[in-house]
């Protein structure tokens, strides 16, 4: 669904009418109303409750119709079978848009409640959502604690919600802005992004998702939010299902839902996170100012600490995770040295060797140093800063001062400064998080947060990877290798010579126009190696009929393919697929195939159709590219005609929507093409939504 | 170095001195002074310095001569000058041993600092320690906080050791005993944990090591705590370097530091961990009384959640790191569903879908359905519990007594209950923490310590992968393939048939004597297919001639081997290979040559020498392991053989102390035997030491 209106009734409407209003704390209609009183300095605020109360002297109105002024937003929490009533009465006094908190009674009564709501020109956020929070505006239509801050945050769990608000708060941040989606029944999650996107005070943008609604256009949102400055920290469920199938060979457990959204990210340049946790770190760290590096070689980061030991773990927990704790040059060691006692380290990880302790000055002058030079994008202080104080009480003012000139070198340098320290909630902190230095309580969280913010690239090829699939050609009836092979080689991709058959005689007949050695396949369900239904390589016509006459008794097939017998030399096996999801409609995958895709996954996806050029940097993306463009002396195969076969394929897959997949597997891939050697579909059980 | 005497005067001595004593809050002296005073309810203390003074009306004496009491146990922090002279004087009044916080003044003083101690029949703590403490005989002799609880502690590094102590005290459990190793000149790791092993209120150990020393004796240390029911979690430095060499396809850094440490862990049961913070966790959760299963499954882990989207991120985050989420059995979810509202779910994990907080009993009845219930090792509570009477007041009470209904039911069942909670310190976190039950900020914390609790296992075959290397061999005069393969065929292991020559009439003769086709290659650091070295499946006497002209040509080399060309069928490349490590002495690797090895390291490592079982078990480790047992329907290759071609190559490298690496790459494993195509060995640089 587009935006048909925009959403600033939802965020700063003139009025607010909280129907359900209750003076009973146990109630949510306590805490909407109590959260939109907050907001009469710039609004007026209206409760309404049929059974009438009042709450901190504001008496609630029997309904809607005849308030003083007609309320622009108006927040339901009626039992269910009240909503519509309520809706009605809304917009017949002018209501511009509905926040319902109740939960919707099924699935048809809320479409029948969205219907209402739009009709009317109006827009509806939920049903059963928790409602939203807009600090810019003093907007509290919710429950809950909600700490302000820089990061914008849409929802479709409410606890998940509240547990980030808790973490951001320790952290010393907060949210510019709180969106719980509910059932998404109108605005949805795109719809929700697209407004933090506009939404200055949101610096940092999060989202909790399960269901991702018209994901090509989500992934639109998530591309301008990068270009606007604004990364998208995402968490989804799914991900233990897609590690399930790292261990699999067709391409519906290859392009899981959850691998999906994760190829959408990158390509949207949006961050896919695994906890709330390792949302806020990243989120913290962005907010201090932490930025990618803009060329191509590895995030580079510095350590210091007190402790040689601390030191060398964080060193560690960096490099797994695949940052560069490079060396010193030059120049930066020589500062770095004139900031220690003589003899001190000059080598990355930094240690101080107990200067930090002797004197507290020593951590801002060594991180000056480092922040200065070009050798690191971000300097991590390991260990203990921020905890002297806690043992010696007469080093607080002067541990505070060394906080303050911690920021300023961070803020002089345009750099990214992080402190892990073992404690917690001292007065050195206390400066540091004011002063938007990100402070975390493990070494780990620095090292993640720093890893997820190197991830962050420019989207990618935004003009090809999130068009909308092309219109949809005339169905095919089934997804039988004979059907897809006649698809797929109209869109240009190379099949062996092959001939249908239904008895041995048309075979060898076959076979003689083919020329052997040949191919025997049957057709059908039984066409699988396992179950006896290829035989490779039959070099005459008795080895055929043989072979036919063994095939015909395993399978009971009634039809066979003879093909011509395709062995090229420096070959390799890759599997290519298309799977369509409901959200994001088609998304093509290639990958290593044979042994390697059953044993490791070694895949990599992009949204259908695509372009050669990207077909090309998927298949850069490979764990096992190296064996195709050249292993040890071994001529490449060609990848040209390896990125034309996948685009066929994607392409063939995104017109045809009633495929849920299609793959082929074998793809022979070989210095002088690619030749398909196996291709099947499957047909989609019910329609895809239109446009996926 | 063994024990020599019981540490029983360094953990609980008649008596103490510290030297060195200060009343300067600044000093060392003055933390240890004040620290050895708090255990005179159990000991005699005496504080000396020869300038005099005093602390908390202690006076100081001038020196050990002349004490009230012979002191068992003497801690010297005096400057290093100084440190033989106060040994010396100490020795001679009695003193069994000493701990030295004083830095040693360099390698060979230290050296002789350590023979003066255990000359005198005493033992050395140290120096350049931060010395130890035992909560259970009131010895604080160290500097910082040290909660007291279940955890042994042995570190190299103090500031770790004091950031593990904060973690732990905001987990509610602390030391029972901390030995801060230092130099580690008479004392060891090794020595350290086995006085842990032995230490009654020790439940689990901890250790982080930089240095291993004596890495045999060590892992049969680590095995006997294991076997005692004190698991060991150890954290090390180099798991980056580790992780670079993921990439390499070549003994030395395949078989890293670290990754020994890792296999060496394994082996005996105890679990590497990779920072402060997951230790801490792991240990809180093994504190709690959870135990790996007895069986081969997967731990099976329950989840609850008053919120279906943390419920589902929770379940991610458990599977994802190796945890089973099953499906409850129709008992179990009878039982759960009959502790909710009805219609409520009965799937794992359980959603409690808001009537965890309409009734927070609930959490404590389908707690203990799932803990009575057989279909989980574990169970989760995560999201909201113990945040309830935050908003609500009212309900403070009723959330501890649930708390303790939690616990209650864990503790009945004897399974693991952990709780993931967005709450901080709120006081139903503190009746859980105070009945053991684990707590945790992120939900990653919970399912990263019960995968590491799933990964304790019992030492494997400690009999044999934890024995001593066997006696040296006369060494081999060098790493060349001819030396190599003269020393691994005498130990049985098979290579094609070869000779080796220096002219091409010399080869033509040899490869008539062998059987055309053959394989040349060159002899010495040439010998490499990229440099020309190699030439495969010379058919006549001519394609010989020709390529030996070329090699020469291209290598200059002078010797030249003639071999047997082998080409089985149904065969894959493995490369087999041994470091000598100077902690742990020679170490085995095996994994899967070729492409593999060098894009994926796909290998598995066990100490030297080793039974052909052993050899066995680690061929089944690796990833690629269903490609050798018969890949669908190949044959499978000839594992027997295999494993004795990896025993040989063990044996040979481990009689060989003068080799630091031994490689065969590849192996050519195939149903019919192993074949040895090329090896070489790498001789040390400086000798290893005796043992090892």
């Amino acid at each position: 669904m587009t935006a048909e209106a925009p959403l600033d009734a939802l965020f700063d409407p003139a009025s607010v009418a909280v129907v359900g209003a209750s003076g009973n704390p146990e109630k949510w209609g306590y805490w909407l109303a109590k959260g939109a009183l907050s907001g009469r300095g710039r609004r007026s605020v209206h409760l309404v409750n049929r059974r009438g109360g009042s709450l901190d002297g504001v008496p609630f109105r029997p309904g809607l119709t005849g308030l003083a002024d007609a309320p622009e937003h108006v927040v339901v929490a009626v039992p269910a079978p009240s909503v519509r009533a309520v809706v009605a009465e809304g917009l017949a006094v002018g209501a511009r848009c509905f926040t319902v908190v109740s939960a919707g009674g099924g699935s048809s009564e809320e479409r029948a409640l969205a219907e209402l709501v739009t009709g009317g020109g109006a827009r509806l956020l939920g049903p059963n959502c928790m409602g939203l929070v807009d600090a810019s505006t003093q907007l509290r239509l919710s429950w809950g604690e909600f700490p302000v801050g820089g990061v914008g945050l849409v929802s479709q769990s409410g606890n998940l919600a509240l547990e980030i608000g808790r973490l951001l708060a320790r952290a010393g941040q907060g949210f510019s802005r709180f969106v719980s989606l509910g059932n998404q029944r109108d605005i949805d999650v795109a719809d929700a992004l697209e407004a933090l996107v506009a939404h200055e005070p949101t610096r940092v943008i999060a989202a909790y998702v399960e269901d991702f609604r018209d994901g090509r256009r989500l992934a639109r949102v998530l591309a301008a939010a990068h270009d606007a400055g604004k990364p998208v920290l995402l968490l989804t469920v799914g991900r233990s299902a897609a590690s399930a199938s790292a261990a699999a060979s067709h391409t519906g457990a290859l392009v899981s839902p959850y691998a999906t959204v994760a190829a959408v990210c990158r390509d949207a340049g949006a961050l896919l996170l695994d906890s709330a946790g390792e949302l806020v770190d990243t989120a913290v760290c962005l907010l201090s100012g932490a930025a990618p590096r803009s060329g191509t070689h590895a995030y580079r980061v510095a350590i210091v600490g007190d402790s040689g030991g601390q030191g060398a773990l964080a060193a560690d927990a960096c490099a797994v995770r695949g940052l560069d704790v490079p060396r010193l040059s030059t120049h930066t060691a020589h500062e770095v040295s004139a900031a220690l006692p003589p003899g001190s380290g000059r080598i990355n990880p930094v240690d101080l060797a107990g200067a930090g302790e002797a004197d507290l000055g020593t951590y801002a002058r060594v991180a000056r140093a480092l922040l200065r030079g070009k050798d690191a994008d971000a300097v991590v202080l390991t260990g203990y800063f921020g905890d002297y104080a806690s043992a010696n009480p007469a080093q607080a003012g002067r541990e505070c001062e060394v906080a303050g000139e911690l920021a300023d070198a961070a803020e002089a340098s345009g750099r990214a400064l992080l402190v892990h320290t073992m404690a917690r909630d001292t007065p050195a902190l206390a400066v540091l998080r004011r002063r938007g230095v990100p402070v975390y309580e493990r070494i780990e969280q620095a090292a993640t947060a720093l890893s997820a913010v190197a991830r962050l690239r420019a989207p990618w090829a935004a003009q090809e990877s999130l068009q909308d699939p092309p219109p949809a050609a005339p169905p095919v009836p089934d997804g039988s290798y004979e059907t897809v092979r006649a698809l797929l080689t109209s869109h240009g991709l190379r099949f062996p010579a092959a001939r249908f058959v239904t008895s041995a005689d048309e075979a060898v007949a076959a076979a003689r126009g083919i020329g052997f050695p040949v191919v025997l396949k049957a057709m059908g369900p039984a066409h699988k190696t396992e179950a006896g239904g290829v035989a490779l390589g039959l070099a005459d016509a008795d080895s055929l009929r043989g072979a036919f006459r063994r095939m015909r008794t395993a399978t009971g097939a009634g039809r066979y393919a003879v093909e011509a017998m395709v062995a090229p030399e420096h070959a390799h096996e890759l599997i290519v697929g298309v799977r369509r999801d409901r959200a994001f409609g088609p998304v093509a995958m290639v990958g290593v195939g044979g042994v390697t895709a059953e044993l490791l996954a070694d895949t990599a996806l992009a949204p259908a159709p695509l372009t050669a050029a990207r077909a090309r940097a998927l298949l850069a993306e490979l764990r096992h590219a190296p064996l195709l463009t050249g292993w040890r002396g071994a001529p490449a195969v060609s990848l040209r005609a390896v990125a034309d076969a996948v685009c066929a394929v994607a392409r063939a897959a995104a017109e045809h929507p009633e495929l849920a997949e299609l793959e082929i597997n074998p793809l022979l891939a070989h210095p002088g093409g690619a030749i398909a050697l196996d291709a099947h579909g499957v047909l989609a059980e019910r329609p895809f939504p239109a446009g996926n």
